[in-house]
């Protein structure tokens, strides 16, 4: 049984709490914030776990064996950094880290421990991706042609970052986790249209060269919600619909044919027809990805299991959010990666 | 009754033959096509139509008052000229012309001749384009701040367009339509995804300057066909969503609001909250689009009505789409218009 | 190449003019309507067809091999038998007629001439209902268990008919072509809540024994639009949406399990447990059912194909509307069929 | 501050026990359950509240103020009573009993000791339904036509009720909140299709007089989810859609207008038309429905609100149940109320 602390009870850390105190194999022995009043109102649910306002403290019982991290971005890397040298596991709120460098020193930092680094890219986790990367994986969609991510909402802004920092580490763990590389470039384009606050929408594209582009839309000020993440490939092309709770993964078995062909004017010309075939909604299991994500925490770390989401994983997803903003910066100029 | 030829038998040209012979106010005297099968297959349908192989048969016809031209892009030129120089008032299909300079000498020409140069931007003539553009111009959804089209679908891939000049007209026609005016500057990203044919897919960025911004998606690839143009404004946001036929408009009472206030680290910092109120579909006319154009064509001719979408607008467009056009061959980079 | 002359251009009419005109097997000879206005109409777009206002003039001609009667369900009787008796081959507006004696009548009169007698149960020909009919037949979906057919709109109340001799026919078509066979007893509740009309809104619960119960809803009154139907069957079950054009036909690998088990009490008790599967949406083709039925019933005519929807199924599905009428007069009696 | 009991603590009573341990005006002192087994589970996560195996305990302790039953329905009215005899405030899931006799001892005896007596018609307290409510009193829907309510998934079948019993209580009550009495009488038809099991699909038809009918279609069998509740007024009509999240309750501007004209045969007839407006998706408060009625519990106690699903209406919707189980049992023949 593993014991935990978790720092940091804004939005996400007390569905991380729950899920530590649910498993069999981990308790919550710690919640620590700094602010007395959602220690308090967390604490309400999980009265088994001690209290702490300072990090330190946590840091200092040698009890807990791994510290999970859900504070704004900019402090991940002095907490991960700290639990780390004090020998705690760590799992780590997505992005890794504020910057690639920062995601370097962890990742290394915790190589050299021989201790885990997970980043919470909760959507690995998820029983329509894990569908989704066995299809790829299997090859059943021939070469990936080309991804196309929308992530849209109207989501409340955050303070601390902008909505491709915010939204987009989502997507690009994804596609990292399909693609098991970085983009050769970006290019993002994005602006602020909430009166001088910190950019609400944005258009990343990433070339990863050998044919496969991938684009990723983000914003926090679409009136409708959406959650669409669509792969052609040259044999089948799949949508992940997050939203489609029925059938959120969609196989397509439709793809083009490239023929030769004269014209009605008789010239050669390149003629592409389409061949339509079944669509396939795959039966998926109904576990709850934070679940998936505390078990496989738990598993890299009493059974040397690899990280799904690891350092290495963490820091790619932390080199292109970082080429997104200067190309965004740059006004969409090409950044290579 | 105004006597009209269609030049141009392929995908388009019999729907407006059929449109034109069915309206009160319009006839179809002359069908034209170089391919005698063509000529024969939609014939049949319309005996009254004379038949002709030869632009310059129809056009040598003075009983003739306007012709209509369904041919590809590369022909609208020379054939909406020799129309000009004949007398004859014209409607082209989209996009007006293969370059900014063709469609400029069009629109002068059809100018200084004092004839009719109509474009078949047919969705600004849709119930739910006309209506979504009443919104804009009653100021019901306040300053507009971002549109993002998407028109993908699994197409049948053209021969003599690539997907940008396929089908972003559309999307570049009601933009027009509702912002009035070109972006100052466009970033294009696609690339051919069917073994050497044209671009197939694409993402264009068009930046309006006052914090306006549109992003239109083409594909040709997609297992899914998507229509969905979403206009963000200051005080309602509107869904024009073309394949949901009992609501393909959907106007969003949510905005966003702008606030100051303490971080729970005691910042100064922007808060951004949103507000949601209702969801109406206003009540949309079932014409078809078509009808309408053709009714409007016949109005600019008899009545003097001003063009909605006149030379004006389709040189317009066809200066983003030349822009687009060099900013994709240069792999996105940001190109003035 | 079969002559065909046409009776009555109402709603449905001229779609069947079309189809055959249009058809390489048959060509539309004659349209005939008592309304000159209607003949005028239509004529416009088929010049070729030959008009008349009175059935007699058609019937008279000894080149129509074939009579297409698409008039009010109270004059169908009269003009099939008559054009039955003229000896030409017959297909009809669905329903067959608006009595099962008529129906047994036009039935045998049919078979005693050795002529076709077809009804237009349209959605027999959908590739849809196709592809439905050979799931059936192939097993796939083990035995029926229960049909759920839902078929309500905002319609245009007929004059002639209530709500579920103008609908019902369609779901009782479809449902006699799967089971073939006419259900035990009826059980029909249905209401007029448009003032001293024809019921316009009625649900039928139709017992096939065995184990297998339909349920029909129709109606003229719903807001939302909605053509489903739904088939359990033992082995799997199927979604027949007719207004998802994407994906009209949705198979599903899910069905119950039964078991013994002792409950939480301690009890023996029957637990029915459910497996889920995949969900597949099958290719289907574009066809126009239309022109699938002009075809069978030309193949009917010239090679002796048995009719997919002739005589026999015209009268069960009468019988059952007859049965259903008595059952919602007699406010839901139970009445064998 | 409400002291609470919680008795069975089965499928749904852990939500209760959550939302009486989180409102600031109630706490769960006591969880009971015959099983040690969910004793454990549902009170680790409760550590606060006493745990028995036995009603006896709670019914016993003077602490506790009001008694929550979540049993199997046989089981309601002897706890319900017993509680109510120990001087305890109750509510009971729905349905209130399994027979009227037994629903209207538990109602008069709560009115004789001046108890709260409510039942969990929790969908009554969805912000859904609270507006629906809104509108049909305000008189904004005209008066009702009709009420057309679809309950059906793949759900587990229970093994102490049907789904009549186990499903139909919700439409039953939504109805009863709206209508505010008793159909005159009912139909029912139903069968089981698991083997000898309880029925698990049946149609329940309402007769309210002044021509209003109710049809409620309830199966575990579907494969797909549907929660549909359709009421069409004589002005407007409302679809409340529980699985669309984004747009529940929509109103829809449509009616039917009722004219006499003169049939194309001259003769006259009865025109029904329809008009068409828009469709208005109104903004619903995102309150979780169980922790309203949990407050709406301790108004009934605290502040002597009336209850809004209280002994009469649990009273009404088990002589529904009864009812429809005569009509059932007799093949769908009508049975009064």
């Amino acid at each position: 049984m593993l014991t935990t602390a978790v720092i940091g009870l804004g939005y996400w850390g007390p569905n991380l709490v729950r899920n530590l105190a649910v498993s069999p194999r981990t308790r919550a022995a710690w919640i620590c914030d700094r602010s007395p009043g959602r220690l308090d109102a967390v604490g309400a649910h999980f009265p088994a776990a001690a209290r702490a306002e300072d990090p330190a403290a946590v840091l200092a019982d040698p009890e807990v064996d791994a510290v999970v991290i859900a504070t704004p971005v900019a402090t991940h890397h002095a907490l991960a950094r700290a639990a780390l040298l004090a020998g705690k596991h760590v799992l780590v709120e997505k992005p890794l880290a504020a910057t690639a460098e920062q995601a370097e020193e962890l990742r290394e930092l915790a190589e050299r421990r021989g201790l885990v680094l997970l980043v919470d890219h909760v959507f690995l986790y998820s029983p329509a991706v894990r569908k989704l990367a066995q299809l790829v994986a299997a090859g059943d969609l021939g070469e990936p042609l080309f991804i196309d991510s929308v992530r849209i909402n109207l989501g409340l802004v955050q303070h601390d970052v902008d909505v491709v920092w915010d939204l987009a580490p989502h997507d690009l763990a994804i596609i990292d986790h399909l693609v098991g590389r970085v983009p050769d470039s970006v290019v993002a384009i994005g602006a602020s249209h909430s009166g001088g606050g910190p950019v609400d929408g944005a258009h990343l594209h990433l070339d990863y060269g050998a044919g496969l582009h991938a684009a990723i839309h983000v914003s926090w000020l679409s009136p409708v919600k959406i959650r669409s993440f669509l792969l052609g490939g040259t044999r089948r092309s799949v949508l992940y619909n997050d939203l489609d709770a029925a059938e959120r993964l969609k196989v397509y078995d439709r793809g083009i044919e490239v023929t030769e062909a004269l014209s009605p004017e008789g010239r050669r010309e390149l003629l592409v027809s389409y061949r339509s075939g079944d669509v396939v909604a795959p039966r998926l299991d109904s576990a709850e990805p934070l679940a998936l994500l505390v078990e496989h925490f738990a598993d890299c770390i009493e059974k040397d299991v690899p990280p799904l989401s690891g350092g290495d994983q963490g820091l790619r997803v932390v080199r292109v959010l970082e080429a997104a903003q200067r190309s965004r910066a740059a006004a969409g100029e090409r950044v290579a990666v």
